[in-house]
This record gives C-alpha cells, structure tokens and sequence, in this order.
C-alpha cells in the first residue's frame, strides 16, 4: 500500500531545482534595494575616492621629509597653507621640507604622499613646525581609486545586495541598480477540515496554520505572496485554484496538505490535469519531507507539500528557499545560513535518508570569547511534526547525512539556523 | 593633543544602553507582525489542537486490541464507521475489537486512542480487517492541547516573532498581537566635504556613502528611517537637524562624520548644546570605533559615530543595534548573529581593547558534513577603515576580546555574522 515508489535524493531533488532558469530583472532605486539580487555586474565608472584623501587630522607631508624623525631628532618643516575641507588645494605643492595643514577627509596636496597626525606635531613657531614621528609613504591617506579603480568589477551579479554594496554604489554615484524580481510565491492550503484563522472552528476542524507559517516564510525572503486560501479537496476547485495563481504570475505555486498518501495522490492528480504541467519529483528521502511533490510548467514551479506544519517548513527551509535563490540567479547553497554545533545528545538516524531534527541551540558558551570559546551545543526538541509548538521551541535544523547512521553526543554537525 | 580624556569599555558603554527603556506599544494583525517583538506575554486562550487527531490514514483502534499483533497472529477488527474530514464522529464510539476509518487530520472518536497505518492493515472481508502491527497508546495520534493547552504560555514577551511563532498564533485563532513600535532611526551626515549620491562632486568634494549604509543597516533591524541628510559643519544648522530629528520623533539619532578629534568635538559641542542632553560617554576602547559619542535626552539616544565608513558600520552592528534590541525589550545579546569561526591566520591585537576585525569567512568545509565538519576558516580583510571595499570583501566582523594580545592560527573565535 506504500505509495512512495520513486523516492529521489536530497541531492537529485535540488539539481531539477538548479534546472530552472533567473526570473526577470528590473531597475530599482538604491534606497529599495537592500537584500535584493544584482541581476549583472557593477564596474565602477570612475575611481573611489576620486582623488587622495587624509584619514586623519594633521599635516600633508612628504614621507621623505620625515625618514628618521623622532622624539631627539624631530624633522623641522614649513607650513605653506591650510587645506579646506571640501576644497581644492589650488596652487598649492609641497615641496621639499614643506607641510600643509589638512583635516580628515582632506584632499592631498600635489607633492604630499602621507599624513602626520596633529599628535606627533609641535608648533615651534608661527608657520614652523617639528614631526617626531617617521611616516611611511601612503600613510593616514587613502589614495585615488584605492577603494575601487575605475572599470573594476564592484559588484558581482548574482550578490545579494548588503548595507556594503549599497555603500559602494552609493560613492560611485549610482543611484539605480538592476536586480532579479521578487519571486511571486502563492499560498494553498487543502483541506475539507481546515478554517481561517479568524474563524472559530466547529468540532472536527481546526485553523489553518499553514498559510501563515509559509506567507512569513516567503516574506522572510522577500518574495511576494499571494495568498489563495484554503481550498476543499475537490480535484476542480483545486484545479482552479492553481489556475489562477499562475494567472497571478506565481512562480512558486506551495499547496500544503496531503501528507498522507491518499492526499498526495490528490495533489499529484492536480498537478498531472494542469495543462502542460510535468510531475518532477514524487518523493524525497528526507525527514521529515519525504512526500513531498514537485511538478514544473514552463520555468513556474508548483510544490506538494506535507500538510503537517513542522514538514513543511522544513520542506521550505531546505527546497523552496533554494529554488528561491536559483530564481534570483544567487547561490542556492547560500539561502540558509548553516552553523556548526555539537550534539548535546545522540541523534539517531538511518542511513538513506537525510535527516533534519529540530534542535534548540545552548549558546552560553559563546560568552566566555577568547581561546575559551566553544561551539554552541544543539539539542534535540522532541515531539511529531504536527506540532508547531516543536518550532518554537527551536533555533534551527540539525542536519544528518543521508548515508550517516546518526550522530553520537559531543560530534560536530551543521544546523541551518532560523532567522 | 591626545581628546580621548576617558575611553569606556564596551561592556561599560552596554551598560549605558542597557539603561533605556522600551518604546511604546501597539497592535498589528497577525500578517504584519513577522519579525516584530512581542510586548507581552501571550497564553492560549484554548487548547490546539483542540480535539484529538490523527496524523495519518488508517484505522482508529483501540491500542490495547492491537497489542502483540504480528505478520503471524495478526489482530481482527471490526469496522463500524468512517470518518470523514472535518466532521465529527457522530454517535460513533470504538469499542473492543472494533475500529473506524480516519483520514490525516480527523477526529479521533471516543474509546479510540491511537491510529493503525493503512499500510498495516488487509481487509479480509467487508467490515473486517487484521492489522499486523501493534501500536502504543497515542500513536499516529496529536492528542486534544498537546501542541499547547489552554492558558499555557506560548510567546513571550521579548520575543522576536518568526514564522513559527505566527504559526501557533494563528492555530490559536490569534489575529492581532500587540508588539513594540519600531524605533525610528535619523541619519545625519556631517561634513563640508559631503555632497548627496546624486551629485557629481566637484573636486576635493566625496559623495556621502554613510546615509546609504546606515539607512540600509537601521532598514535591516526594521526600524523607521529618516533621513537628516548633509548638514555642514555649522553648529546652529547640526543643532536644527537635531533638533529636527527628534522632534520627528527619532528614539535614536545617528550623526556620521567627525571621527578626527576637531570633529568630534564638534559633534560633542552640538550635543552638550541640545537642551536637557547629557553626553553619557565620550570614547570606547573598541578598535575601530574609538571615538564614538553617546548622548542622551529623555528615553532618546545619540551616537556621534566615526565618520570613516568602515568604523561607522563596526559601531552601528555593536552598539546601535544592541540599543534597538533593547529599545524593543529584546535580548541585546542575541541582536547579532554570532558564530565559531577559526582564525586562519595569526590576528594581531592590543590589550585593553576589543577588537573588530573585518573577515571573510571560507564556508567550504562545511560541505562535508558529518564527523568530517570543520569550523568556517576567517581570514583578515586587509584595508583602512575609510575602505568600503574591505566590507564589501568581507562576512562579519571577528571579535578578539579586551585581554587578548591577539589570537594565533587555528584559534577559534567569535564572528558576528552580517545579515
């Protein structure tokens, strides 16, 4: 009676998800493109910072001038000016012996190639000063182009834009970046017991969990979400339901229920009647997950997932994040953030199948920092996947390979952290 | 010449912030609340489930009929009902040796106590069936409240709402949670050397790259933003930005630029001159980060942060955010993502200060996964901390504490992660 006859890896299943292809781009101001994907590469239109700057508040020297100098032997220089912030040193040049007065951020004088901080300066006399400190070439300066040279590659596409990129951007003056699309991510729930949240369920029924556990999984990675609601188990209602999410331009279709076989097979019969809908995936040996389904029309992809909530999330955290990176034209691999811990207890498994368990992470040992510092230790949070109550007890999924036995206490494993 | 007069420790300057209070309150529908923090403790106000189910398909029995049961003596059953989804088993009642068809999610009829897989039972007539596994009380069964039971705590207040944390809500029929505002964020760019991303600046003039990244940085934490823009280094005009700021009700105001001690004095001037503002500190032995002010009126916070880019990203990820957590009645401790990394290369440092080294973290051991798994290997991002680039370049900021003298090769350490 078993349904599941073609189970593929955890690794057979990403590679049809690595088959799919970036959604489309556009352009978005740099105030609304934290966080989203840089659809090609950024060369830098002209040099960062645009001349050489001081770091520090001091004198513009020649490093030269100041070889050897210190505390017995300070080196003797003139003050020829004072350099505006902001401004253009015109007509100023440090010659041999000579200094500039110049401030942080400061532009350096032709003829000067280091600071001397206002620190290791005496003012002997009205326009003479004495260094007691040496000072390298370059030093207390950042040099034109130093950040970024003119045509360099900044920005790579495929990046998810951080404060950083942005930064970058932003000192180069572009105010407008090309990026991948939010992917549209619709939201079904099936279920002939299933009511709305705001409704009082009446004996036999129960609130709809799923649709909000996925909708904030999806906001957590800023996609769009429609949201379609809860549908009965009816193959035409289904039928339609699909229909107008890809009509909405989903292209992620997530119908949640059916973990049992009979609803599976409900669910597959859906995805089969959509017109030019391709079956990929029947089942994935992983735990909990493993019935999940994943169908494709044209570069859209329609996910069955387990009806059970700590299944599905799962199954998002591990399958439908990494679709999500793919359609963004970003490494899959990177979706998730993967820590490494150390097993409090033992974790059994069986060899086959990949394992997640919820853990709750012990990360006390954290604090003590320095040579002391040790890895936080995962523990197991016990209890059927039915039970939300499981996640919120957790920080993360613990990770067993599919052809490991199980994890004894004190091994190291990765965790895919919840965010 | 030497301003810093009397440098905090950075658990020092924590202490500072530990000291302000929450911000206000309000009520947000259960779609808008990911990420928020809850602002107080919420209990269930009934059990969820809140009737007994099954999790999968199969036969709702009594366990004890089914005790021994094996391929060789299998149990016979009597099968009196079928349960359809969503109803409830009207007049329906397992008694000894009988049993009833369920469905994923149904309602456990009286006298049942557990579920036989489909998958373990043969019809061997109409209405009657052996099954050929014995199960335990409660199995393949979530029992009435065992996700949470009435009155039972199920989100803390403090608590960052996940999609986990929404989910149970949402069981729970809670559609509106009542979580701390936002804090709203001011940015003020200060400097004459500044001019806005747009412009092309004239020479000796730099565009102002802090406003994007720490715009970006407060837009991270989902905080308000508002933006000061450039104000010159004028101490009426940065009086009126403040001023300005918090009368648009900034909780935190951050002025960039001035991290030379002429220019942060000024900033220093600016605070001392706000009405009812007490400079709380005027240095930190952090590296980079020294310089940084912080200032207060009323439950109001201001940051005079480092002017160079690098340094002013550094303060905002340790202190700025630590506020914000605090300023939302959140664990300060857990407002960065912080992980075991393994020093690649040796890591200079001073006693007496923390250091903040940028790092790129190399992930790639991590693929091997199981008893292989090593820690992430940090490698220095070399560059001044006016160098955007060097962010850009790297995965976090690697902490060597306050009494180190440096960390050796294959050290571990702690790496603040950046989002």
């Amino acid at each position: 009676m078993k349904g599941f006859f073609h189970l593929l890896s955890s690794r057979q299943f990403k590679e049809l998800l690595l088959d799919f292809q970036p959604v489309g781009t556009e352009d978005v101001s740099l105030d609304s493109a934290l966080c989203r994907v840089a659809a090609e590469d950024i060369h830098a239109p002209e040099d960062l910072p645009p001349f050489s700057r001081s770091t520090m508040d001091g004198f513009a020297v020649r490093a030269r001038d100041c070889f050897g100098a210190s505390e017995s032997e300070p080196s003797l220089l003139s003050v020829i000016g004072d350099i505006r912030m902001g401004t253009v040193p015109e007509g100023l040049a440090i010659g041999p012996g000579q200094a500039a007065r110049i401030w942080t951020g400061g532009m350096l004088p032709p003829g000067a190639d280091a600071v001397v901080m206002l620190e290791y300066v005496r003012e002997i006399a009205p326009g003479v000063i004495e260094t007691f400190r040496a000072v390298a070439p370059g030093e207390n300066v950042i040099e034109k182009g130093q950040d970024c040279q003119a045509d360099a590659l900044v920005v790579r596409a495929g990046s998810r834009l951080r404060p950083q990129e942005l930064g970058v951007l932003a000192g180069l003056g572009i105010t407008e970046v090309r990026v991948r699309k939010r992917p549209l991510v619709a939201i079904i729930s099936t279920g002939d017991e299933l009511v709305p949240i705001e409704q009082s369920p009446s004996p036999g029924k129960i609130r709809d969990i799923n649709s909000t556990t996925l909708s904030a999984l999806a906001q957590e990675d800023r996609c769009g979400v429609v949201r379609m609601g809860i549908v009965d188990d009816s193959l035409d209602h289904m039928l339609n339901a699909c229909a107008q999410a890809l009509d909405k331009g989903a292209d992620v279709v997530l119908v949640s229920g059916g973990s049992s076989v009979g609803n599976r097979d409900f669910t597959l019969r859906v995805f089969e009647s959509i017109a030019g809908c391709r079956v990929l995936a029947h089942g994935v040996a992983v735990r909990p997950g493993k019935p999940t389904l994943l169908a494709r029309t044209g570069n859209r992809a329609l996910f069955g997932l387990p009806g059970h909530v700590a299944s599905a999330m799962v199954v998002y955290q591990v399958f439908v994040r990494y679709l999500l990176s793919v359609l963004q034209g970003t490494d899959p691999e990177k979706g998730s953030l993967r820590i490494m811990a150390q097993c409090a207890e033992p974790f059994p498994s069986a060899t086959g199948r990949e394992d997640y368990v919820r853990v709750a992470l012990d990360r006390s040992a954290f604090e003590t920092g320095g040579s002391g510092i040790t890895c936080p230790a995962a523990r197991p949070v016990h209890g059927k996947s039915g039970l939300i109550s499981t996640l919120v007890k957790s920080d993360g999924l613990l990770v067993i390979p599919r052809d490991s036995e199980g994890l004894h206490r004190g091994e190291y494993a990765e965790v895919i952290i919840f965010q």
